[in-house]
């Protein structure tokens, strides 16, 4: 295995060390493993609390500032963080106007979220959750009861964040998360695998010209492995799958992810094929990202994310945004 | 070969019609290579145009916009791009104020910018290159006579285009370009090799244990091949070799920059590393970036650039950015 690192112990609580020294408009409790903005939590404000386990960077820690999250609970790489940490959150983003959690939908994730919130409750805080189920690749996966969250999660989080931003209540801010969430499919591909530190060795094997089709986040399989076919063939199969689901049409929001072992350069060229393939459906792509946003470590791959926006929808995407992975209008 | 391509005869012009469909900010000459900013030139501005091999990105396409570069020539996948590229994109952005190229010291791309420099001075367009040379790893290399131009580039070239922006001339922005060079300086390592499309198999071999030390961005070789050690150990190394060549004290500006196939939470981890130990030399980190900015491919490794900031380069850096890869303030 060959990663830097001190240790694989210390990877996350390292990293969240580099997270404080590199963001000082970032709160981090290194110890506790919780991101919060500077100056939380504000009064009136819905704060928003997400969380999973870590190796996905920039999700979640680098979505924590202005217009989008309010706090991020990493837990170890590819594990759930615990309901204290997200207690801990939520007691520190709680401004008077409730909390927001956006949870993908992991099993671990959703029993210890559903934990932290009646917690938090207990002390008097309204939490409402959405989760996130926006893969088409499979219905239910080693990690997952249904289908997973996964890029999606990005769309939410900076959406309903610039709907708290202007001081929309808890029920409004939670709608447009679900909204979103509903609006979105995700179906992702891994040319290799990854390795988790704690484990030392890759999670799968993949020959040397296979490919997963249907990846999860987590290394978890997916629909098939077929031979590695062109950028065209590859990114087709996938959009084929998204669009089995959720008609491509109108004015699209679209995320085409890198795994976090991808070049940028092969980026472009998948997201040329998506523009095309939409273009060809007669949907016109009206937002969109190319980079790495919610990455499985090392792996090598993509995934395509596919958003139906409505005019109320585009205004917030639109909305200033001000955080370390995220950052335009302010 | 496990890329997302098409073929890799096509994956740099695949590639510059993704970024011409993802961009609207942007103008792309797809077939002559030339990644322009949309309503280019401006009358009375001095225009910034640098290029390179592809396989760098977000170098140098994903920094052309307000606030930096004016046009991107790439060229094929660690090839330069050839003189006509670089004549096109100076006429392309001449306002009448001249033109910088931004210029990494490797011999193709200088004796190319020198050629294309020649050529737009026939046609009365005042140029001046800058050429950047900041890696102190090796003194000669496989691409190069002299120092290596790497990270500092990134920072030459936000710099000088914010003093562009301002309306300053030509002569002082070379200037500060020059100076943002001279007060800079890189080292790189490598975890592992990258594979050039065209070329079908890893540009070099590492055991499973084994790192270089002093890579270069096309992975030609560096000081020495050491064992895997801690990213504490590799940090300081990679620290050391800048601190015996610049004096690591005062406000510096601080770059961890992944070499393509580096997962977000291990830059973290080395940045955690850089800051604890500059901190122990009595210097601060006054502005930083992490993540990928200058890479090559796949490759998993990080590099990390200094540069000694004085009032005025922090104001330039501080200045409003928008392009692709770097955003902030407006």
């Amino acid at each position: 295995m060959k990663k830097l690192i001190n240790s694989p112990e210390a990877v996350v609580t390292d990293a969240l060390a580099g997270v404080a020294a590199a963001h000082p408009s970032l709160a981090v409790d290194v110890e506790n493993k919780v991101i919060t903005r500077a100056g939380a939590p504000r009064a009136g404000k819905v704060g928003l609390v997400s969380g999973g386990g870590s190796g996905h960077e920039p999700l979640h820690g680098g979505f924590v500032g202005y217009g989008m999250l309010d706090a991020a609970c990493p837990g170890e790489v590819f594990t759930s963080p615990v309901p204290d940490q997200m207690l801990a959150a939520t007691k520190a983003v709680n401004g008077g106007a409730g909390v927001l959690h956006i949870v993908k939908n992991y099993t671990g994730d959703v029993l210890n979220f559903q934990m932290a919130a009646e917690l938090a409750e207990d002390e008097g805080i309204e939490v409402v959750a959405v989760v996130t189920n926006d893969d088409v690749a499979v219905q239910d996966s080693l990690y997952t009861a249904g289908r997973r969250g996964v890029g999606a999660t990005v769309f939410v989080e900076k959406i309903a964040g610039a709907l708290a931003e202007e001081g929309a209540g808890l029920d409004k801010v939670a709608a447009v998360a679900r909204e979103v969430n509903e609006r979105s499919r995700s179906f992702g591909v891994a040319l290799t695998s990854c390795t988790i530190p704690a484990v030392g060795k890759p999670t799968f094997e993949l020959a040397e010209s296979e490919i997963e089709m249907g990846i999860g986040i987590h290394g978890e399989p997916g629909r098939s492995r077929v031979p590695l076919g062109s950028a065209h063939e590859i990114t087709a199969a996938a959009l084929d799958a998204i669009g089995a689901d959720l008609p491509l049409s109108g004015d699209l929001l679209v995320m085409v992810n890198g795994m976090g072992g991808t070049p940028l350069l092969e980026l472009y060229v998948v997201y040329n094929e998506v523009a095309k393939y939409l273009a060809g459906q007669g949907a016109r792509i009206a937002r969109n990202l190319v980079g790495n946003y919610i990455t499985s470590l090392e792996m090598q791959g993509f995934s395509v994310t596919v958003c139906q926006l409505t005019d109320t929808l585009t205004r917030l995407w639109d909305a200033p945004v001000d955080t370390p992975a995220l950052r335009w209008g302010r």
